[in-house]
């Protein structure tokens, strides 16, 4: 798996999940007994998003976070009116079965499931073909979209193949260098991770640019650029979350929009994956005001992608999790409230906080200025606590303290700082949805996806 | 809401979800859109069955407690082929957004929103007819079982009306004495809570035998008696968990089908409730083995329900949970393994073990007669913490301390004694099923009954 970054052609030994997997019962009978051969609509789009750890707790805790305190119902997020059932999130063997992303996204991506860590290769380490990869095969554009370095495990694991997710410059490299018929296999890549990209041994942004491919590197560049290929990266690492992001860095609906903008240019239509990555990012350091943040960054991409599809009436969106995070509880400590108030009066993330007490801030103002006293007035002993986690100058503890007050006055509580075992809700709109329907396995969403690619 | 126990007929006051209300748009676009008036099913019986507290971590670790380890796939479980969705959970207003099993159940069984403990009245405190009410005004027969008290809040719901869940005698004399057209309104009532009906005031057992009804205390003598209406309690309070409870102690699968072969003698079909009761009582312990007892027990039920209804093919099927309890995450401690072996070796709960520690019994004997030793073998240290804790003479310390145990081996995790408010799985299976998919509220269910009972 170790590679020059030299652009080299697509093994055609790639092993693919159709050429020996059958689909299983949930796949198998949807695509049998439910499709009409008379009535079936014309398909030329899909577009995959993912909320990375987006469990059922994180979209259920959304609608009540969105919820209108001056009515009694709940009101609807985007996701909710297109629900059609949940999937299981196992890793290679049910015996081990917790996930981590790349193992999940290899199964969404190949219909494969594999190793923790496996970027797109079985269990054997053999490469698998992703639907990225069929897409392109069929002469359609293909686009990945990520608010985390771009290489980071999911999107990596439907545009590249490595044993280990950790090797992201080696994931770069294969952007780069995996060909399809002689042609770059990922026409739009947008996210973050520019230190992948722009090294000390080479610089595959320059390489692209050189390719015909536009590079940018913020918002209003992103938007004024209109060539069909683009390398956009917006951060060294992963981009701020939502609500601690600067003007000049776009949105994940940005890139979502920019992304289809492009895309839908090629008459033989498009693959795009779009990952709400650090819905994750937050679950793992037990955050839920950086959670919610992520939530409606990606729920706003995912209508944005909608919005495309209600019109355009050819794309198939599909919108699931790879798994859940952080063992987070709606309520906790026995009370029957969680409150989103809280979070809402948050104009930072704690971690923005915490970042700018540790270089010297002052603690009070700080946490004054960033939470909406008129909603959250903090008290002299949730002051204090913070102030006393200052004195170690350490930022996780400074971090941990202000989540614990996020965490007490919402009732939210967390069980681990890895991932959970739960299934996940998947959404799936337009044409052939209903194969996506019922209790699924992660794998069945490549396999479907491959079949429908033949159509 | 203070009555004698006499008989009295029901009032025809009784505000009626559907006199007010208007369908959500879950429900009325699913009754008015997706009906084929030339191609309904004929619709006879509906089986609803409530797996109290069955959260989709829930669902989601039985599958992996009854995994085969010798395949690599997850085996399904019952359930899993007629996930259609899932349902939202929150009471009265979204504001105050964690239910208890009393508000849930009458958004269930009444379609209406109300406040934590209402039975089967408003927010208002104004009795509101249930679909078990509606069923009987229609000529069907009726039942009621649980493995709770049949008095407890889910149940009572169903066929009662209180201000408050914690007056279970008053549910009773309800039981007993509101009639709907001059007769008891619930033909078939089978599970635990004998001192609810045999008190000093009154005994209400009696009262039910002198009307023609059967009374059973035991499983022979539930499957002997073939009386069309029966009065079974099994406990003076809720059943044994399953793997506690002795031989002549019906199952939930027992008292299911004991009350589907009596309700079927009905030739114009039947409305039957049942409920697991105790999987949410084993979230409130945080003890996962009593949980996954529950689970299997409610799992044997539905099996039982759904061999009727595909024999019978004019019976629909509905599963659902009324909220998560516990916060029980499938995994802890950053670890990507749960596993179910250790829950698989216990014998009892830990609340069977510690009572019979508190009661004398020496804690290492004890912890290896009821943990099989092949599977867990238990060390120094696990048993010193036990020998520790019981000698405070406390059952909760020493419940606690084996719970522990589990919780270790499994990589198990909790959050609260309480309830937690994420969204929970809904299956369905039979004449107009799909009118329960998608993304619904918990006031659906009773909405689409409603309507069906119409038929």
């Amino acid at each position: 798996m170790n590679r020059t970054w030299r652009k080299k052609v697509l093994p055609i030994t790639l092993v693919s999940a159709l050429a020996f997997g059958s689909l299983s019962w949930s796949g198998a009978d949807r695509v049998s007994a439910k499709g009409n051969p008379n009535k079936e609509p014309e398909i030329k789009n899909v577009i995959f998003l993912i909320g990375d750890g987006m469990g059922v707790s994180y979209t259920s805790a959304y609608r009540y976070l969105k919820d209108n305190p001056g009515t009694k119902v709940a009101e609807r997020t985007e996701f909710d009116k297109y629900l059609v059932g949940q999937q299981m999130t196992y890793p290679e063997d049910s015996a081990q079965n917790i996930t981590d992303s790349a193992s999940a996204a290899t199964a969404m991506s190949a219909g494969v499931k594999t190793y923790n860590a496996a970027i797109a290769v079985d269990n054997d380490k053999s490469e698998v073909k992703t639907v990225l990869e069929a897409a392109k095969e069929k002469g359609k554009a293909t686009g990945l979209v990520a608010t985390s370095e771009i290489t980071h495990a999911t999107p990596a694991s439907f545009g590249a193949h490595d044993e280990n997710r950790k090797n992201m410059n080696s994931i770069a490299d294969d952007y780069y260098n995996e060909l399809i018929k002689g042609k770059h296999k990922i026409d739009v890549l947008l996210g973050g991770g520019k230190s992948n990209f722009v090294r000390p041994d080479v610089n595959l942004a320059k390489a692209f640019e050189k390719d015909g491919y536009s590079y940018v590197t913020d918002k209003n560049q992103m938007f004024k650029d209109k060539n069909e290929q683009v390398l956009g990266l917006f951060a060294s690492e992963g981009l701020p979350k939502m609500i601690d992001r600067p003007s000049e860095t776009p949105s994940l609906a940005d890139m979502t929009s920019s992304a289809i903008q492009r895309l839908n240019k090629d008459k033989d239509g498009f693959f795009l994956m779009v990952e709400g990555s650090q819905v994750d990012w937050a679950g793992h350091d037990n955050d839920i005001v950086g959670a919610m943040s992520e939530m409606e960054d990606f729920e706003k991409a995912y209508k944005a992608a909608m919005e495309f599809a209600k019109k355009d009436k050819h794309t198939l969106v599909v919108a699931t999790a790879d798994h859940s995070t952080g063992g987070f509880s709606i309520g906790a400590k026995g009370i029957y409230n969680w409150y989103g108030e809280p979070i809402k009066a948050a104009k930072r993330t704690p971690d923005f906080m915490a970042d700018a007490i540790v270089k010297g801030a002052d603690v009070e103002k700080t946490l004054k200025q960033y939470i909406n006293q008129n909603v959250v007035k903090l008290t002299d002993g949730e002051i204090k606590t913070v102030t006393e986690a200052a004195k170690s100058k350490n930022v996780t503890n400074v971090d941990n303290a202000i989540e614990s007050i996020f965490d007490d006055r919402t009732n939210t509580a967390w069980t681990t700082g890895g991932h959970t075992g739960e299934d996940v809700p998947v959404y799936a709109y337009g044409p052939y949805k209903e194969r996506f329907a019922g209790q699924v396995d992660n794998t069945d969403q490549a396999k479907i996806i491959f079949e429908l690619l033949k159509k």
